[in-house]
């Protein structure tokens, strides 16, 4: 017996219905019986009743559309079973709403709905009802051989139920709304195809299609369709129910002629995602106005399902004849009924896109903030390529210790950044500047999760700098770099010991916050410390559960190497820092000290080390 | 790879996003980047603009939540994986819509999304453009061992959109909003189930759930949920949603006391079927209601999916303390997103149902058109008992012929009849009130295709002898009967030929019609001979291809049996017109004629007799 979120095969429809009229406004169960009528119904109005109906599976039709403008009453079946004549009398009882008004019964092409439809409509002119029947059949799929009983009804009806519920509200009288629908029917189309099949409540599913098939021109109660064919793309897919719809050998065969115009419904039959709707829907406007047929109206959705089948149905209403503006305007009357798509009218059905000009990540960025003295430029510089160099030379042992846990693609990941650094002419007269251009680099060809968390670093140490009325050179590095791994850690959530590039690049920081020192060599001397306390933190990392990032859902073990991300800033820590170091150390013995930078390089060093890599290197979300 | 519709994996959100604003009104793309912004976007209206967004896969969301007093701009990245923060820094500088006004990312609380979106937010703010992040985490699946990264962010997340949309609307400030958002989402609350797992376009499925099983609280890229259980009904599985949100040994818990007032989102996760969400729906409202929580708002449909998902998830938003009206008006106002549902507001969530008294189908017939005589009430009284019991004798027989093409069950459902009849004290007076009946018995005691067809032949014999104003009686019998048997042919589309009752029935009453007779032993002759003709069209059946019923489309090869419909007219037929002989035959030899009865019994077994019954019995759709 097929999965189902259910109670009872037997309680289904019931509940659905229940379900149904609990949630959306308005609508009212008919006592016993499985109708569903707008809860205004007995409020005498002097207008034609739309009743339509069929067996359950079939949700949100018929029920969904109750309401002011579209249906007056729903009559529901069981699942795929035509609703018993009582029912069906019951609603057109109900709908009335004076003695003199007409009921108009709008039915899909099935013998059991005829029959009892056409039961209570015999039963009820013995009362002096007056009863009037539409039956739609739009299917277009099957062949010559299709049966006596004519062409299935589909999804194409509701454009008959829409405009019925629209002439009603107009005070049209019963015998020339027939003759207006009688008149659309003509015009409506509908083809369906489909990836699987369903499944009745407590029964097995009805067919089955293989993996590398879908079925054409299947019905809507797992009748079979005119053919399977070999699984292929939405494109040719659309294409073939196309050809199929318009197939001038068949029966059943429906004209689309270069130049006319409809109104397609794009109906998913149950379980096909929305991302698969749109695809479809997408694909047969774009078809459909290859074939230079114009669609001016288009709905979408869950209108007519088929259980939990994975297909579509389209259904065209050609709209090219003298009633055109007439009956757009009955498509586009309001209605109060919960389960209409929401009114969509266009001139243009494939809107252009508005420009992102102006909006792009861009090059453009603003000197602000402190300025870097010539030497303090050259240092960052060498600084900057040094530590490219030093991920360049650790490509191979990243995506090594990467493959454990992350995609092992950590060290190509970064070595995409040191290929940029050393093809971008980087502006180096402000700090601010050069943390711009490096979160640029970051965004624009990095990307993905490491991309993003130093480009966050980057980000927010360049606004820092930008901000920062502090005097001091030393206290503004210290703060950008602080602001810089606080953005990192908000961001992404990760505290020291959850297996991140924090435990390499905090101590770092902190080691060379709690040692101030104000001497070339002593600040050189701090650096050097602090690259080794972040070596120190990466090796600790071996051994740390993950507990942020990709890693931390992969695998909740322990794991013995050290984090790729944590490793990363060890291995760029060391090299930025020994470039500063041959820059600016001082001979040793001599006691004259050379005045400092205009720019300290210590803090320079400490922010730039503070970028940081993390554990995983996948965008995921 | 799992079957999908669509063109390519690398295509599917681009396309779906196409196809999305292709089909609602106002939407449009922003350049190359996957970001959907309305097309008023740009015109300066010193609101606040409100963007979310997150992986694709998840549709409609973000996309078509974006729509005057919700979202301005909506930014998606491939499925499942976080847009890159170009896009949302596209989409922030595009949804701003003056120098002056700030912008509001609400997240789901995904590492991705926090990165990307961080590293928008910090290169925006050095465009000094004032931004702010809301994250909402509303899962409260995961229990102590959730991770670091906090509680993961779902559909709840939609009412913190809604209410920032139409803060946004009123003019409210920035950081104002995000005070009042701040506070809201702590009142949120999320719980999913699954059926099923999905499949990301080109890949497999992510995990396999058994026949037997479902999950609880998984989140919405196919990870892991809390725990599988063995798979139950709707009832049982929304408690353990439930149980499992308000536990209170769980971390995540959130508490639901007694009294308290919630609104309800009822989340389709892709592939769930329309009738299931409706039936998981009434069963939460109803739980939610027995726990004596107040159920004030209900959104029910497919808002944030994970692909072909067949689950749901349910998230509330507790609305009962000081800010219940203030939020609520939040979440009632008007918004133009073609996605958001349908505004619904209830004061009591479950409408008690209309009444049906006066409009089921009842006994209540009205004495129309001529009567018969005394003689005449008791032949018809007679023949109908004969005719029954001639079906009664021949249930196996109808039941075997049925057993081929139908559901084997002629005998037995015609059986249904019979007895009901022998236990109604049939009104005799006239013959309209006879039919309607006979009517009744067959809408209310058989049903079916089998109760639908005898009874719209009934049915409409009724109506025939009550409009009826020819003075002669056997032509208003034959009228009758013509207009009976026709609309057996209408309703059924079934002609001669077709294999069903049609082929005994209409023979027996042409034979009939062409065979005038006064004399009361000659029209009894002819009655004699029609049965005769109608068990010869019932052999005849045998070897014919069915068209109609639902034995056509179950085998379309040549049955080499009768047709069970045709058969049980043969054999009623014969019991009634019997009945009549034995009633209504005179002596032979005797010369001097009776009078005729004042109702002419023959005209009344041909009526009678065109009573027909289908090659099928159930009630097929």
């Amino acid at each position: 017996m097929s999965k189902k979120l259910i109670n009872h095969p037997d309680d289904c429809v019931d509940e659905a219905l229940e379900g149904l009229v609990m949630t959306h406004l308005g609508l009212r169960i008919l006592g016993e019986q499985r109708v569903v009528v707008h809860e205004s119904v007995r409020a005498a109005n002097g207008k034609v009743a739309i009743i339509a109906g069929g067996g359950g599976g079939h949700e949100p039709y018929a029920a969904g559309f109750v309401g002011q403008g579209l249906l007056t009453a729903a009559v529901c079946g069981r699942v795929f079973s035509s609703p018993p004549a009582g029912a069906v009398l019951a609603a057109i009882r109900a709908a009335r709403s004076s003695e003199n008004d007409g009921v108009l019964l709008i039915l899909i092409n099935y013998t059991g709905d005829r029959l009892n439809f056409g039961l209570a409509l015999e039963r009820a002119r013995l009362e002096d009802i007056r009863v009037k029947m539409v039956i739609c059949d739009d299917d277009c799929a099957l062949s010559s051989s299709f049966k006596a009983v004519g062409r299935r009804g589909l999804a194409g009806s509701l454009f008959l139920m829409k405009a019925a519920g629209a002439l009603s509200e107009r005070g049209e009288v019963l015998d020339s709304m027939v003759h207006v629908l009688e008149e659309m029917k003509q015009s409506i189309g509908t083809i369906g195809a489909s990836l699987t099949s369903c499944s009745v409540p407590g029964g097995e599913t009805m067919f089955r299609l293989e993996d590398d098939e879908f079925e054409l021109g299947l019905g809507i109660h797992g009748e079979a369709g005119v053919k399977r064919m070999q699984m292929t793309t939405a494109a040719n897919i659309i294409n073939e129910m196309l050809n199929r719809m318009t197939d001038s050998d068949s029966s059943c065969s429906f004209p689309l002629p270069s130049g006319s115009s409809v109104a397609l419904i794009v109906n998913n039959l149950g379980g096909l995602s929305i991302i698969e709707m749109y695809i479809a829907a997408r694909e047969a406007i774009k078809q459909l106005e290859s074939r230079e047929v114009k669609v001016v109206r288009c709905y979408v959705g869950h209108l007519m399902t088929s259980l939990e089948m994975r297909g579509i149905q389209l259904s065209v209403l050609r709209v090219d004849g003298d009633e055109r503006n007439w009956w757009l305007s009955l498509l586009d009357a309001p209605t109060s009924a919960p389960m209409w798509p929401h009114p969509l009218y266009h001139d243009r059905i494939t809107p252009e896109k508005l420009s992102d000009e102006g909006y792009r990540w861009d090059h453009h960025f603003e000197n602000r903030g402190p300025s870097l003295s010539d030497r303090g430029q050259i240092a960052m510089k060498n600084a900057i390529h040094a530590a490219a160099s030093a991920l360049e030379s650790n490509v191979d042992l990243l995506n090594e210790l990467d493959s454990g846990c992350g995609d092992g693609d950590c060290g190509s990941t970064l070595n995409r950044f040191a290929d940029a650094v050393r093809q971008m002419d980087l502006v180096l007269e402000y700090p601010c500047t050069v943390f711009h251009q490096l979160c640029h680099l970051m965004e624009s060809k990095v990307g993905g999760t490491s991309g993003a968390v130093y480009g966050i670093f980057f980000a927010a140490m360049a606004k820092a700098f930008e901000d920062s009325d502090l005097s001091e050179d030393v206290l503004r590095w210290t703060y950008a770099s602080k602001v810089g791994i606080e953005a990192v850690m908000k961001y992404g959530k990760a505290e020291p010991g959850d297996r991140t590039l924090v435990d390499a690049l905090l101590p770092a920081l902190e080691h060379l916050h709690s040692h101030p020192k104000t001497s070339i060599n002593e600040i050189l001397d701090e650096l050097l410390a602090a690259s080794t306390v972040a070596e120190e933190g990466a090796e600790k990392t071996a051994g740390m559960r993950a507990r942020v990032g990709r890693a931390s859902y992969v695998n909740e073990d322990l794991v013995t190497k050290p984090d790729a991300g944590a490793t990363a800033v060890a291995i760029w820590f060391r090299g930025f820092v020994s470039a500063l170091d041959v820059e600016f150390r001082e001979p040793e013995p001599e006691p004259e000290p050379e005045p400092e930078p205009e720019v300290v390089p210590e803090p320079r060093s400490r922010s730039s080390s503070s970028s940081s890599s993390s554990s995983s290197s996948s965008d995921e979300e």
